[in-house]
């Protein structure tokens, strides 16, 4: 069978939000990690496909092997090719792209840059990481908030429960204790025991990942 | 007439980035000046329309008062409630929506925190201000380098080019300095040239906001 989508990616929330989109739709994808510790997303080849040196990045193969670069637009691209998991009325599809509009502009920078001072900073500057940890647990409370009365972020399961999720089920690493958010917290675990979801958040393995940096081989094969 | 669109917004680039398209659409719509200094995004009234209390949010009269919130679902609604500044062809709307998400995820974000950092924070933190005006800068030269060989972001001028200006426009607020990236200035200077564009950065008046901080009276009517 051929192959119907490349995904480039690395175990990010953001690399994970275009795995467990694709396994939540049942495409047939090949998977090339990208070492970002070495680099590989900087390196001509990749950048050649996206001019952000970001992961994840699609190849459709499907579509004369059409590249889409941006984890938003790579669950709104697959989700308007399946027809699935974004509704089609008007009002249905704004609530779900108002809220993968929230992990975008909000989850995801927030949640990054608490990692970034909390973990990766070469000085500890408690500043920045409380601004960052306290702007999180906000925007995690305001999903709780929203998850007492819903069960899900909009009507049916979407790829806006599949972005906000795969950020939110790591607060642990950006330091975010959300003990105190019950219904954030069921939301969770109901869409962890979804099998496509706890798959795809297991994409690339890490153990290949580190295959891949102990060969020293460019899996960008493009 | 009717007004068919109300707008919550403030004088800044996400706000902008809703006048902006009301404005290149053509949709009529009323402006409600929110006072962020008055802390009015945060009161009961707002946060009943958006949950995260930020602007803008608007309220189409002609869709049973529906509310939409996050500026870059804003301007997806407009353009799939009007068919322009957003291609129909499954291959130009994604282009449109991925350089719409590399603002909303990127820009837009990175640009906040260094002008938070560089304008606001109690505390001069060098390094953080460094972090964020140079990653500032590598998007913006991405932008640059994009922008090199085509007239707009994607085929046609759209929601991604209005996007990425509003916040591009202000670069200079964010202390960084954009002289060496010609591209970028020659593609600012033509959407501001667009009279509707130029229109639209001027929503709400900075005069009239200032009225209303005077008067203390609450502008949401809602």
């Amino acid at each position: 069978m051929t192959t119907r989508i490349e995904l480039y990616t690395a175990a990010t929330p953001n690399g994970h939000k275009a795995s467990v989109t694709l396994e939540e739709l049942g495409l047939d994808y090949t998977t090339h990690p990208v070492n970002l510790m070495e680099g590989e997303q900087k390196q001509s080849d990749f950048l050649a496909m996206t001019p952000n040196g970001r992961i994840p990045v699609i190849v459709d193969r499907e579509a004369d092997d059409f590249v889409v670069f941006e984890s938003g637009a790579i669950m709104i691209y697959l989700a308007e090719k399946t027809g699935k998991l974004l509704p089609q009325d008007p009002k249905g599809r704004s609530q779900v792209i108002q809220w993968l509009m929230f992990q975008m502009g909000g989850v995801g920078p927030m949640m990054g840059q608490a990692n970034v001072f909390f973990r990766y900073f070469p000085e500890k500057i408690q500043p920045a990481i409380d601004r960052y940890q306290n702007e999180t647990y906000r925007l995690l409370s305001v999903l709780n908030s929203h998850l007492e009365k819903n069960e899900f972020l909009t009507d049916e399961f979407s790829i806006a429960d599949i972005a906000n999720w795969c950020w939110a089920r790591t607060s642990s690493w950006s330091g975010v204790e959300v003990d105190d958010l019950p219904h954030l917290q069921r939301w969770i675990d109901q869409i962890q025991a979804r099998p496509a979801c706890a798959k795809g958040v297991e994409v690339p393995p890490r153990a290949d990942a580190e295959t891949v940096v102990n060969s020293g081989k460019s899996i960008i094969t493009r």
